[in-house]
C-alpha cells in the first residue's frame, strides 16, 4: 500500500472552468477510492476528438468546472472496498465505457454496452454516491466519462480499468485507451474484411486511420480512404490506405465514384468521420448482396439517417459501435499484446508529445488538424 | 422425351390483359424451351401478393398483355441447348429470382441476388434472345419474372429451377417457391435468433407467419406478432406467435410499446409488411448492444428509411433479404426436404384451394385478406 492509501492527495490537474476556454493547471484534492473504485497515478495521457467535443459543449449541457481526459495510462496507487482483481502497482488503461461483468450486455457475447458503466457524457459524479471525488478547496470539480484523465491522479470505476502487461510502454498503449481500440475493433470485431476485399474509410483522422491498421491487420487488399481534408492523404499511406478518395473533387455522390471504382460498391466501409452525409454514404456505397457499413462516429444530435429501403432490402447490412465493440476489462489486454508483439503499430499514430503544463498546445493541434494523436506526459 | 418436344404447346393460360383487371383464361401458344431453358407443366401454382402488387401496376411501368405467377410446381416437359442439370420428368419449383452460379454474388456465401437472374419486374421477355415464349394468334403475351406460372405450360430459365425430391406433394411445397421460403429464411439465414431469444414478427401475412415458423423452428421463447389487422392474430396462434400487438391501440410508437415489453427491446425483428413505418418501428425496437432487424417487405418506391444515427451506433444491426437468402438451385431443395421430414409446416399456410378456371377468386381472398395461401389446381 502507498503511504498516501486512505488519505486526501493533493495534485496537479487541468481544470475546465468554462465551455471553450483554455484549461488552467491547478492544485486539486483528490478523495480517496470509495467501494468499487480504484485512484491511479496517471503517467500519460492524450487527447482525444471526445474531449474537445464537450469542453467545447456545442448544443450540450454544458458541466463545468470539469476535469476532462479519457485516453492514458497509469499506475494503481491505492484500491476502495469490494475491489479484489486490481493491486497497488498494476497498470492499468481507464476506459471511458465500463464492463461490470454482471448485466446482460456484459454476459452477451456481440455487446459491450454495460448497462451499469456505459458511458454518460452528462453525469460529471462517481455513480456509488453521486459524489464527485475532486475538490478545489472543498468545492466539487466534475469527472468526465468516468475517467478524468488530464490530472495527475483520478479515480475510477473497477468496471472501467483493464489491467494490462506492466512491461508495455504507458506512452504507447494510452492511445489504446479509446480511438485507437475503437477504430480497429470497428474493422477487426465488427466488420471483419475478408482477407483480399476492398475497404472504404471515411475520415482519415486516428480512429478512421485506427480502421485501416485493422484492414492492413484483417488483410484487406483494397484500402480506399474518403476524406475531405486532402492533407490527410499523405499520412494515410503509413496506414495501408492504397487508394483516395476527395468527395469534393466530383459532382456526383461519393458513394457512386466508390461504385464505380469497385464494380458495383466495396465489400466493407466503415464511418469515422461523426458527419451524417458521410454515414448515408457510407452505407449506400457498400455491395449489394454482402456489403457491410460500420458507423463509429458520434452524430449531432438532430442528425437523421435516410435511405431508400431498397439499399438495405438488396442484402446490404448497417452496424454501428462504440468502442469497437472491445469489452474494456475482456479484452483490451489483449489488444496491448497485439502491440507487443508487433501485430499492431502504434507509433506512427503519435505525432506530438508535450509535458502536462502545455496542454493547451494539444487542444491547438487537434482543432488545426495537425495531429493524430498528442501524448501529455505528466511529469515534467 | 415428350413426344410435345421441340414444338409448340398449345394450352390454357390466365392472361392480364389490363391492370386490375380479371384475368382471362385464353388458349396460348407455348414456344419450345430455347437454349438455357426448361419447358414445364405446371400442375399447382398459387397466388402471392407480388403477384397482385404488379397486376394492380400502381405507381409501376406496367406490362401488359402478361401472364403472371411465380409461386408454383411443376414437371420438366423438355430442355433447350445446354441444359444438363434437368431432365423431362423432373420436379421443380420455378423461383422469381436465379442463381446462374458463375457470377460473384453466386460465387459469394453471403448473396443470392445472382447478376444474371436477379429479379427483374419491368421485363416480360426471356434474357436469351429478348423474345417472349407465349403467343396468341402470333402476338406476345409478355412474361412475369421469369416463371410466369398461370399457365398450363411455362418456360424458365434454368438457373430459376429448384429440382426437388419427386416424393414431395407439389400442391403442398409449391408454396415454397416464393413467400414461405422468404420468411423462412428471413429468420433462419439473417436475423438467426438464438434458441430462447424474443423475435417480433412484423406483418402476420404468408410471409410474416413463415418467418414466426422459422422463429418457432429456431427455438425462440417469445415471438410477438405486431399487425394493424387483428383478424392475423388468431391464425398466427398457430404458428407459434404466443403474444401480439397491434399498433392502433397505443398512442405511443409501436417499438417503445415492444421495448417496454421486452427490457429494452427485442432481440430480432422481421419486417414482413412493405410499410415503411413498419420498417423503421422493426429497426428501432430491437434491443441495443445485439438486436438485429431484417427487412422483407418490398417499400413503395418513394418510402424513405428514416432513423437516428444513435440508434445504429448504439449496436443495433440493420439487414435486408431477398428470398430469404436463399439460393434457389442450392438451398430449395434442402427446404423441400425439412417439409418431407416434418420439421416445417407447410398445410397450416393453406387456406384455400380452387381449380384453375376460377382462378380470379384467389385474387378476391388475397385482396379481402382472407386468404393466406390459395392452391390453384391446373388440372379440373
Ligand atoms: N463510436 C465510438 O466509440 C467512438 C470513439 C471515439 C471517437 N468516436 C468518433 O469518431 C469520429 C472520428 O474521431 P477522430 O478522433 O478520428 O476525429 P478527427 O476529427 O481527427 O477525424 C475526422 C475526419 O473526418 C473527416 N471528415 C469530416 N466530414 C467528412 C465527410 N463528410 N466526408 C469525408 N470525411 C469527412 C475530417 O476531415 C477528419 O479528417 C468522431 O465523430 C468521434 O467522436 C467514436
Ligand atoms: N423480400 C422478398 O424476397 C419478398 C418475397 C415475397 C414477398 N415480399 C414482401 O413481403 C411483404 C409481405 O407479403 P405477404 O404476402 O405476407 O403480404 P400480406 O399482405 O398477406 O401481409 C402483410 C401484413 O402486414 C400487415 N401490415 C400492413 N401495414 C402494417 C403496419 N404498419 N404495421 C403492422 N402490420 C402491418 C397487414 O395487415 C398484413 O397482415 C410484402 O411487402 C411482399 O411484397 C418480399
Ligand atoms: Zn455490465
Ligand atoms: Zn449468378
Amino acid at each position: 500500500m502507498a503511504s498516501t492509501a486512505g488519505k486526501v492527495i493533493k495534485c496537479r490537474a487541468a481544470v475546465a472552468w468554462e465551455a471553450g476556454k483554455p484549461l488552467v493547471i491547478e492544485e486539486v484534492e483528490v478523495a480517496p477510492p470509495q467501494a468499487m473504485e480504484v485512484r491511479i497515478k496517471i503517467l500519460f495521457t492524450s487527447l482525444c476528438h471526445t474531449d474537445v467535443y464537450f469542453w467545447e459543449a456545442k448544443g450540450q449541457k454544458p458541466v463545468f468546472p470539469r476535469i476532462f481526459g479519457h485516453e492514458a495510462g497509469g499506475i494503481v496507487e491505492s484500491v476502495g472496498e469490494g475491489v479484489t482483481e486490481l493491486a497497488p502497482g498494476d497498470h492499468v488503461l481507464p476506459v471511458f465505457t465500463g464492463e461490470c461483468k454482471d448485466c446482460a450486455h456484459c454476459k452477451s457475447e456481440e455487446s459491450n454496452m454495460c448497462t451499469l458503466l456505459r458511458i454518460n457524457t452528462d453525469r460529471g459524479v462517481m455513480i456509488g454516491d453521486g459524489q464527485s471525488r475532486f475538490s478545489i478547496h472543498g468545492k466539487p470539480i466534475y469527472h468526465f466519462v468516468g475517467t478524468s484523465t488530464f490530472s495527475e491522479y483520478t479515480v475510477v470505476h473497477v468496471g472501467c480499468l483493464a489491467k494490462i502487461n506492466p512491461n508495455a510502454p504507458l506512452d504507447k498503449v494510452c492511445v489504446l485507451s479509446c480511438g485507437i481500440s475503437t477504430g480497429l475493433g470497428a474493422t477487426l470485431n465488427v466488420a471483419k474484411p475478408a482477407k483480399g476485399s476492398s475497404v472504404a474509410i471515411f475520415g482519415l483522422g486516428a480512429v478512421g486511420l485506427a480502421a485501416a491498421e485493422g484492414a492492413r491487420i484483417a488483410g484487406a487488399s483494397r484500402i480506399i480512404g474518403v476524406d475531405v481534408n486532402p492533407r490527410r492523404f499523405l499520412e494515410a499511406k503509413k496506414f495501408g490506405v492504397n487508394e483516395f478518395v476527395n468527395p469534393k473533387d466530383y459532382q456526383k455522390p461519393v458513394q457512386e465514384v466508390l461504385a464505380e471504382m469497385t464494380d458495383g460498391g466495396v465489400d466493407r466501409s466503415i464511418e469515422c468521420t461523426g458527419n451524417i452525409d458521410a454515414m448515408i454514404s457510407a452505407f449506400e456505397c457498400v455491395h449489394d448482396g454482402w456489403g457491410v457499413a460500420v458507423l463509429v462516429g458520434v452524430p449531432h444530435k438532430d442528425a437523421v439517417f435516410k435511405t431508400h429501403p431498397m439499399n438495405v432490402l438488396n442484402e446490404r447490412t448497417l452496424k454501428g459501435t462504440f468502442f469497437g465493440n472491445y469489452k474494456p476489462r475482456s479484452d483490451i489486454p489483449a489488444v496491448v499484446e497485439k502491440y507487443m508483439s508487433k501485430e499492431l503499430e502504434l507509433e506512427k499514430f503519435i505525432t506530438h508529445e508535450i509535458p502536462f503544463s502545455e496542454i493547451n498546445k494539444a487542444f491547438e493541434y487537434m482543432l488545426k488538424g495537425d495531429s493524430l494523436r498528442c501524448i501529455i506526459r505528466m511529469q515534467e
